[in-house]
């Protein structure tokens, strides 16, 4: 006797779902089965959107925030130019930072923090790119947007010994973020004050 | 000065994402971002899994499960022919009871429960359907797995009256069912025991 089970695109759709982060298999069967039965779902909007979110986006040549461009809006702004300067880890660090409303300048995403044991040296960040950049774009200043644990606090100091040549300020974020936590996590509110209290960098 | 956003492909990907149940805002954000990032994310396999499945499903013309074809392969097993028929709310309750194992019959889906507050009474439930296939199927006994709440209760009793003329044993699941709670949220083992412990039905 045949074992009942879903067909096999309602089965490859389950199996697809389940690959995304913090959806378990109720969860998928549970979606899948929403997709295909509410009169409100709308299931090819969905996939469309998917489509052209991964043939469109790509890194900002410049800052590496997310763009449909070569170059970010952002990047693209001349309101920004010569203005300060945040240096973030990831790209998905400069969203939250935007959000505060209190920062007015450009961003540069490094790609990650240097992290030896994992193989991450100055060469596989963003540094030389950085480094042009502030002979190009002359900020006013130079925030270091790092996270607050061992190879955030490495990687400001590795930067700020690099950028000390440029003859530019260097402040970073007040220690306001929480213990070993990334930008990511925190909130606005932690954010707003962790710029605002920003202080000079000292090697 | 302007306020920086993802681009538009991004946000509308965390629109739609958002519309599904149980993904809040940050879910959306975080699954977009992963799919966009991560080197294990196939977007267009998920994309292409939605839009396959939303073509190719549809509800069987006999049972209302799901298939791809006009009739489902449960419906067209001929092993099952004859044997016990399960009725059921919904064309979801089919494969919880289907995993129990137990069960080898043929299911029959009433897209429904009778609800008059609601405006659903006997038309918008598949009755009709059901009355034309007890009398080509002639099943050997009518389960009626249906939710232990009072409009489950109701749609029980108006089913045994309608069946009655038919001579066909009718049984329904075992009070093992969690008052006021339907079958999709059972577990394996409490359905084998309401499959099990099953009782004739007395109007």
């Amino acid at each position: 006797m045949p074992f009942l089970d879903y067909p096999e695109s309602f089965r490859e759709l389950t199996r697809q779902l389940r690959r995304l982060p913090s959806i378990g298999p109720r969860s998928a069967e549970r979606i899948a089965l929403w997709m295909l039965r509410s009169p409100h779902a709308h299931p090819r909007d969905l996939a469309k959107a998917i489509r052209n979110a991964s043939e469109q986006l790509k890194s900002c040549e410049c800052c590496s925030f997310f763009t449909e461009q070569e170059i970010c809006a952002l990047c693209a702004d001349e309101n920004r130019a010569g203005k300060e300067f945040c240096v973030v880890e990831r790209a998905t660090d400069i969203l939250p930072l935007e959000r505060t409303g209190v920062f007015h300048g450009r961003y540069h995403a490094l790609g990650g923090k240097l992290s030896p044991l994992d193989g991450i040296g100055p060469e596989q960040l963003r540094i030389e790119e950085l480094l042009d950049r502030l002979t190009l774009e002359r900020p006013s200043e130079i925030i270091l947007a790092l996270s607050g644990d061992v190879e955030g606090e490495a990687t400001a100091h590795y930067l700020a010994e690099v950028i000390a040549p440029f003859n530019i300020k260097i402040t970073r974020l007040a220690q306001g973020l929480s213990a070993g936590g990334g930008i990511e996590q925190a909130d606005a509110v932690t954010l707003q004050r962790a710029l605002a209290n920003r202080g000079a960098y000292f090697i």
